[in-house]
């Protein structure tokens, strides 16, 4: 290992006076609102509205550096799709195939489990009342294009749509310069995508957003992009439902200082390598295992292809902590609310009760991130920067929508209606109280 | 009836060759992004996130004309809140109670069939998977002050929140030129809210945003506002959740034709007088009855109090559909997918399969939208817009949370293992491969 390979991590301890602000410097991230990518954004999606098909044309040539001669040509049929599965190599082709089938069953068993079903229930007066559970009619899925086409995104946005029930299932991917990933197709065709687009960028959210000549418009949009296409989703929120805005993948690790310290660097890694801005960071009550899991880290960094990423993000964000024990060390973890969190540990259930805020949580010494990401079954789409305080992962449940549904009987009118016209006439809410009123027998 | 209180209300008809567009005229709203309210907002939430306690009382005093000497000023007491409630009239506070037993017991059955239980199974290696539900720790409640504050509102926002187990309900109120009301404190009191404080707009958003000294950060903010208060939850939405933001109040109603006119025409205005650009639309296969309810509506509308309102909304923006038969109104409605749908009507079980998009469905002739509002049990807090395509009445589950459970056997990190190296060598993160590569036993 030469000298100038050497990454150097904070190190931060819970005895420190001022623990508490390191902490918060080490959490601090910006998103960035830059207002020059929001004018672009606002006249991308004005122009896809007003133009549809020649607005889009426009922009995948001046973009994606791909001319083309109609809005039909933006399509991918179905059956390249297919052809790009029955293309991969048969190791390539069954481990796609196996990870779809996995991701499947989980999220059949969400379904069953997050009150697909909805509810009904009657009152003493004959009254019912209850929710009625449906799924979206349609959804977008934004996939990058570029350097960080991920089939496993593909899946991961378009099963969870698909076991909701939703009929319509539209995949945008720009393909800059015309190239196609055929991984990326290949995903499409195992995970019940119904229509693929080559576009990206605003241009694309605006076109899924409002529809044109050729692209369908959804009822919400779904999946990762660049800072452009984050600004496009949050502009036309309203118009259509949108998931979360993500920011920079983060892994939390608490380990009790007992597993492979190899281990937990390449798990660290793991989250460096995708973005320079990636946060990584470990807690653990063994100072003397902190020090093991940095010579591990000074080890290992040389040998890898993205070390100038993993470099950069380890110096900029990364944080080693060392806390009194596990106790405390899920306290802070709590307080980081962190995506992904690992617990390295003996009896891991036992730190997991103790955990309130985390988006996907990763029990026990041979769970490491990666599989969650590709083939453990939950969903790798999880909350970021602090929002699994208020946020979950993407799920089916959020391809479907409630209807309450009420069903007053003519006594529950009686009983009901003269509470509605006190409240009402207390809110001065005079139609209110005289449409109660009226359906009162004396 | 003098006729200069006629309202004209626009009639289309399916058959009309041109009906599509019309209906889209009827619908036509465009939430105003006006600039000019985004820059005051902007400004004011950095102040108050800068300056904290100092800025929030600098605007109170601007916009509600209310002078404090300290932050601690702000709070109303837990005490007050029993004191407006023990204060109402016995018929008044009855009511209330009433309202508030029947909005918690119908989130009480929500929360036992929205999966807050989570779930779990074990695959084939032992490997388990599933997810776990939790509250928020805290909420915030933007309740409106001055004319349009409604304790109903207090109920519908707090409760769901107090039956999903959040610890901290934190409601803000506005009281211009100090004015507090009681039905809104009263309401407080009741329904779970654990501190109050009386500040409004943009700053109030900002305070429970980021919190003062005085004024505690909260994980998701709730409830409706004026179009500063909208501005600056959507540019909070990221350091904590918001719920929808809310357009004007809609409700559509579906009738066979045999509902006492009178009935429907005050339905019609129940929503007409909250707004001038709410919208009141009325579908029915039988000509005669639309002027029946015209007739209703002429005769009714003079001795209303909020007349003027109510005509301007009619006029501005309500609709008479005539359609061929039932099943054509549900297709319509299910293209509107209004906020409020009521299915006056003979067998209303049978139609109701037949809708698809609706915040909230009220069937038979004795379900007043207006008993929904009140009392009947579930949220008055619905998706306005044509949202309700693709969200959700509020309820429990927007004050939860999920995280996933991953815990890989050691059996399963093999089988698991070698997926992920596979699909993580095809995307090319390499420390992924490794990650779950170095836990293969060979």
């Amino acid at each position: 290992m030469s000298a100038h390979m050497t990454v150097q991590i904070r190190k931060l301890s819970t005895t420190d006076s001022d623990f508490a602000k390191q902490l918060s410097g080490v959490l601090a991230f910006e998103a960035r609102e830059d207002e020059s990518i929001n004018t672009v954004v606002a006249n991308v999606l004005n122009d896809v509205r007003e133009n549809g098909d020649k607005a889009v044309l426009e922009y995948t040539k001046r973009f994606d550096r791909l001319a083309l001669g109609s809005g039909a040509e933006l399509e991918i049929s179905r059956e390249e799709c297919e052809a790009a599965l029955a293309s991969l190599a048969p190791e390539r082709r069954k481990a796609l195939e196996v990870a779809a089938e996995r991701v499947r069953i989980y999220h059949e068993h969400q379904k069953k489990s997050c009150g697909s079903d909805g509810y009904s229930f009657t009152d003493e007066d004959g009254t019912s009342l209850g929710q009625k559970v449906t799924p979206l009619d349609s959804v977008g899925i934004y996939v990058p294009g570029g350097k960080a086409a991920y089939p496993s995104s593909v899946l991961m946005n378009a099963i969870p749509a698909q076991v909701a029930g939703v009929k319509e299932i539209v995949m945008v991917v720009p393909t800059p310069d015309g190239a196609r990933n055929e991984l990326v197709l290949a995903a499409a065709a195992l995970s019940g995508v119904t229509r693929v687009f080559t576009i990206g960028g605003a241009q694309a959210i605006g076109a899924l957003a409002y529809g044109t000549e050729t692209i369908p418009s959804v009822d919400k949009i779904v999946g990762p992009g660049n800072a452009y296409v984050a600004a496009a989703k949050r502009r036309v929120f309203g118009t259509v439902g949108i998931d979360m805005i993500a920011g920079p993948s983060e892994i939390l690790v608490i380990c009790d200082g007992k597993t492979n310290p190899d281990w937990i660097a390449m798990d660290l890694f793991s989250q460096a390598e995708h973005d320079e801005m990636a946060q990584s960071i470990l807690i653990c009550p063994d100072a003397a295992y902190l020090d093991q899991v940095n010579e591990s880290i000074q080890k290992l960094l040389p040998n890898m292809i993205r070390k100038d990423i993993i470099t950069t993000s380890l110096s900029k964000r990364a944080a080693m902590i060392h806390v009194k024990n596990m106790e405390e060390a899920c306290e802070i973890a709590n307080s980081i609310a962190p995506e992904h969190l690992e617990i390295s540990a003996e009896n891991p259930e036992k730190w997991e009760k103790l955990i309130r805020h985390a988006g996907s949580i990763f029990l026990g010494r041979f769970t490491s991130e990666a599989l969650g990401d590709y083939c453990a079954g939950p969903n790798h789409v999880l909350p970021t920067s602090r929002t699994a305080r208020f946020s979950s992962p993407l799920g089916v449940y959020d391809f479907q929508k409630r209807s309450s549904l009420i069903c007053v009987s003519e006594k529950g009118a009686q009983t009901l209606g003269k509470i509605a016209v006190e409240l009402a006439t207390g809110e001065g809410l005079e139609a209110h109280a005289k449409s109660a009123g009226f359906r009162l027998k004396n």
